[in-house]
């Protein structure tokens, strides 16, 4: 009977196709059959490598938010200073809320979804944001990276779902206000 | 046969009772016969009433976005000057993410996720958005307002999914900064 310990590749492609099938169809459309269908591996593995529905979808969350804290960090430690990580912030925001991130989008709102009804997944969206911080804290103060990594949210969120996406400049000003010391606009 | 014609409050009944239901069950738990049910509806009545599922979800989430642009515009009506309309944003950002406001919250993350899928309900927050901007118009410059209202999404979404949430003082100075002209810091 084949169960997986072969292939070491066969746990990571059932959570990358849980991720796809999420963004396709829901949570809501979510079942082993459909997974695994998806993930070219026997129905039988999928019990092998997860005890249930419930520890896959928040496994494939983990490794969501652990994706995306990696990027957001990748693209701040780059940054040599603070005029550059206004640029990289301004990158990321505007990298995210592409065409080509609409899965992103499906999946960061199924997430948000979740965590505004179960506490682990709140946790979870507690986590990301903290780790978020911390790479922005290599630039700004912590009051600072808290009120900017909330404003990255908030336009990111809304050049994805805009019919007319607000352009770079606008991003920009935002960002740089938001950053902005008594001391930078004198 | 009952057809509704003599219980105006029917459609509107049918309306609340699908937004309880989303936000209990998200919209993938919603079913005529639940609606029914909760609302104390026949059945048959439901499709006296909506042509389906589909015109019924978008007419409670436009219900619902129209109630939160009336409460947005009540608050900012209320501040007499810039200053006013800064504290105004910033009860709005707490209001919408106080304990009481769960429901608001997985409403509205329900309905970003159908956005991100689905070309009418993007629609429908691109109205929502630009609708909310008017309001802030009021007190800001377009460019300001559209900065704002992407920090308040941020804001309210950050405190409302945080196990530890930023306290007033972090949402005025964010606000402050947004709106920050060179002039009201020096």
């Amino acid at each position: 009977m084949a169960t997986g310990h072969t292939d070491p590749q066969r746990r990571e492609r059932i959570i990358a196709a849980t991720l796809d099938l999420i963004a396709d169809e829901g949570v809501a459309g979510v079942s082993h059959r459909k997974i695994a269908s998806r993930a070219g591996v026997p129905l039988g593995s999928m019990t092998y490598h997860f005890t249930g529905i419930d520890e896959l979808l928040f496994e494939a969350f983990q490794r969501f938010t652990d994706h995306f804290v990696i990027v957001f960090g990748g693209c701040l430690a780059g940054a040599a200073d603070r005029e550059q990580a206004v640029e990289a912030v301004a990158d990321l925001v505007h990298a995210m809320s592409a065409e080509d991130s609409q899965r992103d989008l499906v999946l960061t709102q199924e997430l948000y979804t979740l965590a505004a009804r179960r506490p682990a997944y709140r946790q979870l969206t507690h986590d990301w944001m903290r780790r978020s911080r911390v790479h922005l804290e290599k630039h700004f103060d912590a009051d600072t990276a808290r009120q900017l990594d909330a404003l990255i949210e908030g336009l990111t969120l809304h050049r994805a779902l805009a019919r007319e996406p607000h352009d770079r400049a606008v991003t920009v000003e935002a960002i740089r206000r938001i950053t902005a010391t008594r001391e930078s606009l004198s």
